[in-house]
């Protein structure tokens, strides 16, 4: 019924992820009814993507085509002693928008997940305990998510790296209530934590 | 921080409508890990887009570039002896897929809105108000939305309708309760209209 170039629009945009149909159409609507410009803009973002990102060797985050290895490792503002290790790329963003670490990033490429079919092999785990020898690295930072796959992850990440290292430190993120959350509406879970993990004021 | 062409990406998908810097984000790294075909599909086919939808000059519906009219007033199978009138192009969608209508469609392609400037010049009602007498139509069915706006609209439409046409049948999209809402979660206005529209069984 719709214009085929409209339906063949709505049919890819309800390709990403939690877009349903008649978010699809909205979108398409809205891209139809205004400027021509915001649409190829969109499709020429869209052309050159692929070709233009690329993943950096060592650590794995999303760099520039021109860069041979991410400007996070690369810098010599970076710390390579420490390393921060995330499930995907744009976890690094989130860290590097508080502008509290200083160090490098590993990305795993996921988490374990049976479930979805992702195990420890298909995860960048061997090029970090590669890492920790050619960097002479201290400290690893475990910020995997606080779901199950995350926390299995991270407690594999931690028995294969004491047993390669036993001198290197490991950590992970802290677990406590998070601005803006009163306490009788955070879980038992964090609260549990907030307080076993308690600071001196 | 992050690849330029992935800002590009992300900015571009944060003009759409109701999407945030973390949704467009999220889009944009779907689209980078997924098969570039995705990519390339969404940008062929928001390239076509504006040369390959028109507006019907008649309905003001949307109309593939081959097509002088909206084959739902084209066509054989629609009465055009009653015109079905709603906002916008894609509420037509909406009606035809009840699969209870066969009259044709309208698109005043808004509603008045002292708010956000729209006048009842800008929209297509001397159109609508010249087809009613081409077409010796019937019946003329308001489809506007229940919002002020849409009402306002509804009720302006129904005086210069009446004035001009005095014989015409004017109705409206009946109002009460939704299929699956509870009596008790119904709002009053809704309530009171399906108490007052109440039909017999």
């Amino acid at each position: 019924m719709l214009p085929s170039a409209l339906n063949d629009l709505i049919e890819c945009l309800g390709r990403l992820p939690g877009v349903g149909p008649r978010t699809a159409e909205r979108y398409a609507y809205f891209l139809l009814k205004n400027d021509r410009v915001i649409s190829k803009n969109l499709a020429n973002a869209l052309d050159k993507l692929h070709d233009s990102v690329k993943t950096c060797p060592k650590t794995f985050a999303l760099i520039s085509e021109e860069n041979e290895l991410s400007p996070l490792y690369d810098s010599p503002d970076r710390d390579k002693s420490t390393i921060l290790v995330v499930e995907e790329p744009l976890d690094i963003y989130a860290i590097e928008h508080t502008k509290s670490y200083h160090g490098t990033y590993h990305v795993l490429g996921g988490a374990i997940s049976p479930m979805d079919g992702i195990t420890a092999d298909q995860l960048h785990i061997k090029e970090l305990i590669d890492r920790v020898e050619e960097d002479s690295v201290k400290e690893i930072i475990i910020a995997t998510n606080p779901s199950v796959e995350g926390e299995s992850t991270a407690v594999l990440l931690e028995k294969l790296l004491h047993e390669k290292y036993p001198e290197l430190q490991i950590t992970r993120l802290a677990r406590g209530l998070p601005l803006g959350i009163s306490l009788e509406y955070a879980d038992q879970i964090t609260l549990a934590s907030a307080l076993n993990n308690r600071t001196k004021i």
